[in-house]
């Protein structure tokens, strides 16, 4: 087989799952096409800590392109994709169409509303580098905004907090907020107090963490407590603009809302016209195949599949990377003349959730970690699982500093600040 | 003297200059406000790096809040000046004014174009964190077009970088991108070679470095060509399009060109009404105060100042500091009955421009270093001035990773990718 003829494996997406199936093919006697909108792989789980100023861009996000260096069958193209003709067996990127023998999507996910879209102004969300930045800006901003107010009831709007959703996300970005005001802002203002800033974690459920088991939602809950979070439980929110949030029929005034209470699948069933859940997911079989295209996997956060007991599958990494895996090894199967039929089938390592210095929750199939001890295999888990030796080494020394001094070593605000202080959109050139 | 009737002293602009003036202020009997459009100080003789993927961003900034947090007399303010009012001693930022008793203008320069506004968009210049994620931007967008570029003649377009300006920032620019193009996108494309990207550097006058002295000059030039930079002397641009730039009757086809080639002073001569020389700089004597306003001072790169022998002080962080530290003195001598009368004395220790890996020159007072030893002394001193502890460890580990490695930790594209891909820019919901 010369290389021309080689099966062509196209990859959208450069996520978990995405590079998960890249890696698993690096063997393979295929071409592997990795098509991103980005030029970087983010590792989500930290993007909390770039939004809360105590990591930095870089540190969580490794180029595509230095991952699969090695990689000589691996190709990388920076492209938004627009379609998938699957008559033709090409992805539509623009004026460029790249074909396929196989396609893997794993296009991940964003933020959702539920039909709310207006409340995105004001309570955006998580899930791009870009995201992080503003709401790093928008946090930072806030404060300096407080120093500068003469009305007290200002100054309170300015110094609240409100994040949506009490899952791990919400959890760790109240946890890292209220620490940020209340240790490394502390000494740092010179009319406000940022120790005296609410942090108000609202979660719909009667409880934080509802993927944990009881005990360590309720020890999360102790730990966000004592950190000074209020932590509001079984109250939706009704609406959200400029001056807050409403909870049932109560307001509460807040210039600084953040969404991490639900997700929109980006659009892989739309492009192939097949039946999608309520958040946009691809409906998908336990083969991780599109139905109707045998060649085409979905993979991720963009699928809905359920395990052999009828669950739902989490939209978490380890899910994707083992599809991922499951994906290139059905490819790779095809070839050796032994086609792999059973379907995909998760193996649920455990699940990890932090809330601030020295405090996380950790279940590994029933046996609990909590406190110090959970904290610490936090810890080591995400820097072992960050793609690149120099990142680990950079995280693990940022976090030590912190550690050490309360400090935070991110605390820029970047991009425009005019369109945040209206009153002073004059000049570019001053200061 | 109780507090409420200390002296107010008022310093726009947190560069090299304003922070010294800061810094000589910590135990006067003053009220020191410092008022900045941005929350950070930036290192900006290492801002080159970040627009070359060396550095991220946060590691040559700092919160100015974090830098005189333990300087009880210190505050700062988020704000953008609009103008000064000299008869009611107040600086206005929109609805808000901040009275003061002197006030210190180091608020800097931007680069310009003299005249010609319109090559901004195509050459753009590097003097704020923003400008130098942009570039970064640029030159990594460059590399993924020609990677999916099927046209030859357009290809060698993406892969030409045209600097202009020979100065250090242009110097550095050229040498930085040699080696980002030569030694760490060397094997990350499977298309194209990053290796055969052209890199030429423009400098209107005959040698590059002109305020160095000539062997040092010749020397970076050797060492320039050495990375495979094509130095282009005695010819100025005439014009910058989409198409590159016409330099004499010739015509230079890139899609990425650098403007290092000159700065224009932000606006203190205008707030102030008084007269400014051809790049908007105001003219200040020898006192630095400004005519007729002996409560102001004017310092850094928004003033023009002689030195006694009537050469005009350069534009370099040296001299905005010893201006800090003269009009502190000046003002704290004024409260201890001691009027200081001498005019400002700029110490000139020495000169320093990095080439790239292992090569730099160095002049001090006539004394002069190039190549191995002169690149570790730039290190050493760049590394000694950075402020704030952590960054400067921070910096010192990438520098010995990118040594060891020839790798870079921030080769992020951030930012929208769209409007740089017209033919893409479709959907944000998609890869």
């Amino acid at each position: 087989m010369n290389a021309t003829t080689r099966p062509r494996v196209v990859i959208i997406g450069a996520g978990f799952g995405g590079l998960a199936a890249v890696k698993a093919l690096k063997n393979a006697p295929v071409d592997v096409t990795i098509i991103d909108r980005r030029n970087h792989h983010l590792f989500q789980p930290l993007l909390y800590q770039v939004a809360t100023a105590g990591l930095a861009p870089n540190q969580i996000a490794t180029p595509i392109r230095a991952i699969v260096r090695n990689q000589k069958n691996a190709t990388v193209e920076l492209g938004t994709v627009e379609a998938i003709d699957t008559a033709k067996r090409e992805v539509v990127l623009g004026d460029r169409r790249v074909a396929y023998d196989y396609l893997i999507i794993a296009t991940g996910a964003r933020h959702a509303y539920f039909g709310h879209d207006a409340w995105e102004e004001f309570a955006p969300g998580l899930k791009t580098l870009e995201d992080a930045t503003d709401q790093r800006k928008r946090i930072l901003l806030a404060f300096e905004r407080a120093e500068l107010e003469p009305d007290a009831a200002e100054r309170a709007r300015l110094t609240t907090f409100v994040v949506i959703g009490g899952g791990p996300t919400g959890v760790e970005t109240a946890g890292a907020i209220a620490e940020l005001a209340k240790k490394a802002l502390a000494r740092d203002y010179r009319r406000i107090d940022p120790k005296s800033a609410r942090i108000i974690l609202i979660e719909a459920a009667l409880r934080i963490l509802t993927a944990f088991p009881d005990d360590l939602s309720e020890h999360a809950r102790h730990a966000l407590e004592k950190l000074g979070v209020e932590i509001r439980l079984g109250k939706a929110v009704i609406h959200v603009d400029e001056t807050g949030i409403t909870l049932g029929d109560e307001h509460i005034a807040s210039r600084t809302v953040i969404w991490a209470a639900g997700v929109q699948s980006s659009p892989a069933a739309r492009w192939l016209n097949i039946p999608a859940d309520r958040v946009g997911r691809a409906i998908i079989a336990g083969n991780l195949r599109a139905p109707g295209n045998d060649n085409i996997f979905v993979i991720g956060d963009c699928a809905a599949v359920n395990d052999a007991s009828g669950r739902q599958l989490p939209g978490v990494a380890p899910v994707a990377k083992q599809q991922g895996v499951y994906a290139a090894r059905v490819i790779k199967a095809a070839f050796e003349g032994n086609p792999l039929t059973e379907p995909f089938a998760y193996v649920d390592y455990g699940n990890l959730a932090t809330v601030g210095r020295k405090a996380a929750v950790a279940d590994f199939r029933g046996f609990h970690l909590k406190g110090v001890i959970g904290w610490l295999v936090w810890c080591a888990a995400h820097i072992y699982y960050l793609i690149g030796f120099k990142n680990r080494i950079a995280v693990a020394l940022d976090w030590t500093w912190s550690y050490l001094t309360f400090d935070r070593g991110a605390r820029l605000i970047t991009g425009d600040i005019e369109d945040e202080h209206p009153q002073q959109n004059a000049k570019r050139d001053a200061a």
